[in-house]
């Protein structure tokens, strides 16, 4: 089977791997597509970020969806030929983070396509693939692009989970990538009254708009778009941080609603930020780091027709395409989420 | 101006009344719509519910919407003829719960049409209302039909809010009056993803399964319907109950997944209860009552077409058709919001 | 080895059973101090409660210490000797509930000393037991009779912590037996600004003085003492109900300030209650069943000297006192906690 | 009467001035304790902090309790010789934020001594005070120096109330001036089950030992003191930050639980850290401001004897001597609360 191999910054492979057998409770799954994420891009292009590096070859990919081949024994609830989506979770199930249910933190993670253990752990960018039972979300009714997107849609659940109640709330969302996209579509999901988009760049802005975003402001146009929302101390209640940037976030202190949460979800290193002012304003700057239990969620919300992720779906390659793909997903003057498909 | 007045139970006569003039702060509203409430029927009907009873006439109504007339000193962010949703609760802004800003429990509460304390505060079902600035909440761009729809709304909102984040969780109505068809549109925009409602009303079933509702049953003609959610310890994670009946109650127990929180919403004396069960299922039982801040948000939420109530709005008649609107407004097998058109 | 049987109501039997061997993960313990629990007098006086029935014999006893004797394979965190508290909570740790971190829900919970299933799950009250090293927390410097307190300290530990912050509350507690002296006793320690408790024995009552309880009244004496906290609407922010009696709910509700919490921990089957009254208050009734993290966390805090349970010990009687164990320990006219004493 | 009045960094004077009358709701206070602040010191020792700078010459002061001298018209639940904590809050009661119950983020606060708007809002360092009745809480019981502490405790007991319930917690304090120790004093009396304070002063260390730390560390001494805390992912759950130094925080991250709650209490400008480690290990880095409702809160728990702050207040100083106190305030190698003591 082919599989996308990270061997250093822009050193990108198509290799052959033998294929896996599943054992009892696992899986063997066809995949279909796969999309790229920000973390597969920094390997791609940078061989890591901060001190995750790449210390030797690593399959790259954790968003993926396919079709079940083959069950391992004692598999039950799963038939050939059924899509699922795949989750790239997975936990240990014995330490003290597992046991509170905060998967997500689990002291041995096996996250696929992910250099921070040596050995690495890893991805799912691969024709064939075995997993445990557990991993696999049916996704009857869905595409398999739709399958695909289960798992950044995760992450924003989780984080929309993270911020409390969002119906009737004002939304800020800086950065609108595909982690942005998404987050403007659940809070619009979640019943937000006001939703509100910044970005720098006009592709990204329109389609914020286009899912759910009640107005856009280009921030590289217009620094100081956000000030307009400063009077009587603010007016977003909830803010979701997709940029990673530092100066996204302190432009918007201002903006923001006193006791306002920011859910801090872009990852860009060490952050200058105007801490006095936020604590004199009462900020709630919270991390939100993958997820574990919303990834169900997150499947049934696509097949009850609740939020309709396709139009972020903007480009799939073939897996000999893939240099092309990665080049694609990170150009935000054309691309939200860029996928390989396998088949 | 007339006034719909209750003088004792199926005693309910159109009065002229006299207008009063907006004092500083005030204005004054002519009232376009009003909607008749559970509470409005029992006093027409009962002459009052459990130890709350009728002791002098008293004008009914709570729900209204009307235009500006006339501005008292004061008074800048009115404009004449504007179109505001009537906030009925009248905190006293000065007692320990108002300045917790938990004005819906107000030591001196003067909650509109409400037989409580004695003498009564007269309702607003009149042609010329006088109302505190603060109470108004413009209503540009929707019709008086809705404006007037606002405090049923409110009170959902304020029970929504109670019950914690609705994302993604799975939501059982039981009673679809308009309370409980308002839970079903609330739940739904705010994201549920799966929606059950009950009553034993045909029509009533049929409209909520218009709003939101995935699917609705009839627990008249199937008392044990619920049973089917029952496996692996229940399915719901959040209840609204809007009938005030405890067997409503009692028969979605083994429905609800464990720590379920159930919105009381229904009134409906005492109740016995499954407690034992009900507690080692670590059931959240927590009455809602009325609302404060969520009037403003109800406005919001119309206004921003994040739903749309208007399927609710049944009925209308005239204020000479009181006694028909009323006896209309009981009736489930045609009716979920009967108003009074006052123009 | 001796083991403490119950075959129906009022036949206990001291019986011989072959000890267990310890396999991979898990040890054998022998048992020092068993603490006799409510519901173990329930199926020693009535062979059972509601529909959970004695249908063979079945050993008591969920609330147990004891030391380590010998260690299966790959037991390396525990040693010979050492004292342990052992949780009776055995949850499968795969089901839903379990990955959820709500392992007191699980679908198939093993917890000592239970009819529910059939074949029962035997408990613990035996002179050697075979444990899951999970199950046991070492005990240093604590007795063994403090040891075997750790069980209803969980409890209570777990309604605390699903009733929210305590600091700076005012507390009710009704019924003062073992959970409602431990519910005194965590009000205390969690920094509870006052604290009532209500009951209908002398004993208990001067029990929950010395242990914390700012004021105390008895309720058979004077059936209207609540009546007395019920001015602007009440002045309870959190109520744990440990007696399982209706009318002591009902007593308490005015009483209770708007809003307020109430912990359901006394299991009394199906309650009348004035839930009108409730609604219109916003009263939270929260059923709390059982625990899981709370056992680590109870017997952290008695070793850390936050709280000292040693008081509740009442009475100790040797294994073959058994009878004579249960008569005491539903005395409440002596008895707060009657133990076991193995050695 | 005097007032202690700052002109300009290191130009403090005592000043005579004319005492007011209360009006009605009023009344009129002989102070007898007021505590030197950090913002006080900041105003004598630099004109100022951030943006915030003296402009004309102000009071300064906010920690105070005295004696009630007279009252004004309609004042009925004070009498005159009464001792009172005295709230510096005082909220418009009539904005957006007040109506919510969170006064403290008022539009139009006036608190003590406060260079924000301009004019300044005058301090309470004066012989006479005039404040509105619902300023002064009665402080039976207490010595002046511990009503004056009301204050500050205040401040810690709204951020421990926006961190959670502390109640079997871990729970790390960085810097102990004191915000610091009444931090430790609350952690215990909240019931959390390790509380760990760092600093880098012998005697403030000392003094956090003696109100409840179980251990301290000198992070001047031992920069990477609290890296012993980092196994599993980290210790703590709760962290207050005390020091306002980005340093002190940047240390803590990699011995903070994921999901730990940070709550700001120190200010220090703008901050550089790590948020790429804190947004994936979940931190939750919220700002706390001021207080309102807790200040009861305080002075309840102070009379209920649940925490003793009288070892905090290290130094009294007669007003002539006002220049010494507010140097010896500013001294952590002797100090920890300086007061003035008026009478």
């Amino acid at each position: 089977m082919k599989a996308i191999v990270a061997h250093a910054a822009k050193d990108l492979r198509i290799e052959e791997r033998d294929p896996e057998r599943p054992g009892p409770g696992e899986v063997l799954i066809r995949i279909e597509r796969g999309g790229i994420c920000g973390s597969d891009l920094h390997y791609y292009n940078h061989g890591g970020f901060g001190t995750v590096r790449l210390k030797e070859p690593m399959i790259l990919g954790h968003e993926v969806s396919g079709r079940v081949q083959a069950l391992g024994d004692g598999v039950a609830e799963l038939t050939e030929g059924q899509l699922v989506a795949v989750s790239p979770s997975r936990p240990c199930h014995a330490c003290a983070y597992c046991l509170e249910g905060r998967q997500n933190h689990c002291l041995n993670m096996r996250f696929y396509g992910s250099a921070m253990p040596f050995p690495h752990i890893q991805g799912a960018f691969r024709e064939v693939l075995v997993a445990d039972q557990r991993q696999c979300v049916v996704a009857d009714g869905l595409s398999a692009a739709e399958g695909a997107m289960a798992e950044p849609l995760s992450v924003v659940l989780h984080a929309a989970k993270r911020a409390g109640d969002l119906m009737g709330r004002r939304v800020l969302v800086t950065g609108c990538g595909p982690i942005g996209q998404l987050a403007v579509m659940v809070a619009r999901a979640a019943g937000a009254v006001e939703i509100v988009a910044t970005d720098v760049a006009d592709f990204t802005l329109k389609k914020a708009r286009e899912v759910g975003a009640d107005r856009v402001h280009d921030v590289a146009a217009e620094p100081d778009a956000l000030d307009r929302y400063g009077a009587d101390k603010g007016r977003f209640d909830v803010m979701f941080e997709c940029s990673g940037v530092a100066a996204a976030l302190a432009a918007a202190v201002p903006a923001l609603r006193p006791g306002a949460v920011v859910m801090q979800l872009g990852l860009g290193g060490d952050m200058t930020l105007p801490v006095q002012t936020m604590t004199a304003k009462e900020i709630e700057l919270r991390g939100s780091f993958r997820f574990h239990g919303e990834f169900f969620t997150a499947v049934e919300m696509m097949r009850a027709g609740r939020l309709d992720v396709k139009p972020l779906v903007t480009h799939a390659f073939s897996v000999n395409d893939a240099v092309r793909a990665f080049e694609t997903a990170a150009d935000r003057s054309q691309a939200i989420k860029a996928q390989i498909a396998f088949v």
